[in-house]
């Protein structure tokens, strides 16, 4: 089953307390298409400049990303730059240019129109709804947004949200658009507005995903290095939805293992800049992975008094 | 098998968003005797002034916790007057008065001499050891300490960190100790210091648990409203290490569902001030809330592709 993903792919500088990396490959569509490639086809939408080569193609198509949905526009790709603290718990933009992003109008391939899981990444709202009008009802439509669109398009996210089956963002972003502190609180609220799923990230703290009547939390796989958190998101998000379209299941069961596999996959994603880890990931490490959270979690109730 | 605990009992100011306690029962001891009496009893090593009333012994008495080693002292008892922002997120200390907890000395009971399982709350370490010489070779010995010690004291405890099984801290403490930012690594440190065990409070985040070869991570149960944390870490502990002493065993399987149920007594503690969650609590209520445990942290592996 393919995976449609709608989102940037942009080049990044990144610089980490454990060196630097200019010009990288990245973009929240990037990073969310290899990271579901290890589980299920992926249908790309996005824009790029003539910045990006053959190369870079190069690394899509061995992964299994179809590319004819990417649009290519005189121009330079999104440019991100950011840097780290000590700690790797903030980041400092230094330079965001949008370039051929801001006049991004994404158009869905004939093709692409009836791939049965969609994932809507960070873009305006109102994008995000153009590109459900252009694909026959999907399985499950999953999307991401970010504080921009939350403060400056409320109304517009509001719509968005009413039509989509699964929200994942992050803790913060939550208490944003719900105002509410408390994250349970906050996930009653969210699950009101149309989806039925809320899936929230909280970094180094794992995930914890809100349905009705359930919770389900799962910690983030504990590393000795976290070398570049950049990416981290985007690609539990595809690793996510990736494990979903290749399982075609959507119960309680399905979910909770794709919230495990999504956060598989960002594990890795952070031991290295840009792709660098996940394109030398193979299939084996990551069942492997999944068993060491099995391991991670584990524990069982007493039988008699527990001896 | 009695657990034996020394540490504060402390009179208490709490504000937080809710509202105001004044004056009300607190301190490690206190939280740990009551959190591990619902799985052992407990004997309680400790000191009061003339504060502590026959109506504060019927509620240590009420829990079956032995007050032999309750020291009364003409003066009055530890108290401290803290405010917890809007967010839950911050404490500000307004006053600490050590009073008659600052010549605190443990004197150990012939009666406690034997306990099995021992708890060394938040004192000076080298107090901490002052106890250890007065009981026989315990089964475990668990330890508490605070960044005051850290910064002050850390010669001591050193020392007193070689002669014990298990230490209980939160991660902000771990980084202290280790001068290790990351905690997997700070972990190992520690893992070496003498400890076998390493349990990391992580607040709203929950527990991770570091043991040689095998680390477990539990997140804090999800509540729609926090309403005083104080004392929550003394009640992890004291359910932690009281669920150990009831089992009698020490096999990974039993230290896993013991940080389960600590964080099942944590999790009720910050439903209301002071002790009125945990003195109203059921051994039903504890096993209840263990289930929804289960059910928040459980997920299989597919069979086939996980229809």
């Amino acid at each position: 089953m393919a995976t449609l993903v709608v989102g940037s792919v942009a080049f990044d500088n990144v610089k980490t307390p454990f060196g630097t990396a200019e010009n990288v490959l990245g973009g929240s569509a990037t990073y969310f298409s290899v990271a579901a490639s290890f589980f299920s086809p992926v249908n790309l939408v996005a824009v790029v400049g003539e910045d990006f080569s053959r190369q870079h193609e190069r690394i899509f198509r061995k992964h299994d990303v179809d590319l004819r949905g990417l649009q290519r526009t005189p121009g330079k790709s999104f440019f991100w730059w950011g840097e780290y603290n000590g700690n790797m718990n903030e980041c400092r933009t230094v330079d965001t240019q949008l370039n051929v992003f801001a006049d991004f109008s994404p158009r869905i391939p004939r093709e692409y129109q009836s791939s049965e899981f969609v994932f809507l990444g960070n873009i305006h709202p109102r994008l995000q709804r153009e590109v459900l009008k252009q694909v026959r009802r999907p399985r499950l439509i999953a999307m991401d947004t970010m504080n921009y669109w939350i403060n400056n398009t409320p109304g517009e996210l509001r719509q968005t949200l009413k039509l989509v089956d699964m929200l994942i963002i992050n803790d913060n972003e939550t208490r944003m658009i719900t105002g509410e502190h408390n994250l349970v609180r906050g996930a009653e609220k969210i699950l009101t507005m149309g989806p039925k799923t809320l899936v929230v990230k909280r970094g180094e703290y794992g995930v914890a995903m809100f349905r009705k009547g359930s919770i389900f939390a799962a910690p983030a796989f504990p590393l000795k290095r976290v070398f570049d958190p950049t990416g981290a998101g985007d690609s539990f998000a595809g690793g996510f939805v990736g494990y979903l379209a290749s399982c075609r299941s959507l119960t309680e069961a399905s979910i909770r293992r794709a919230v495990v596999y999504g956060s598989v996959v960002a594990s890795f994603k952070v031991e290295d800049f840009s792709l660098r880890r996940l394109t030398r990931l193979r299939r084996s490490d990551i069942e492997g992975r999944f068993k060491a959270f099995q391991k991670l979690m584990r524990f069982d109730s007493a039988l008699g008094n527990g001896r």
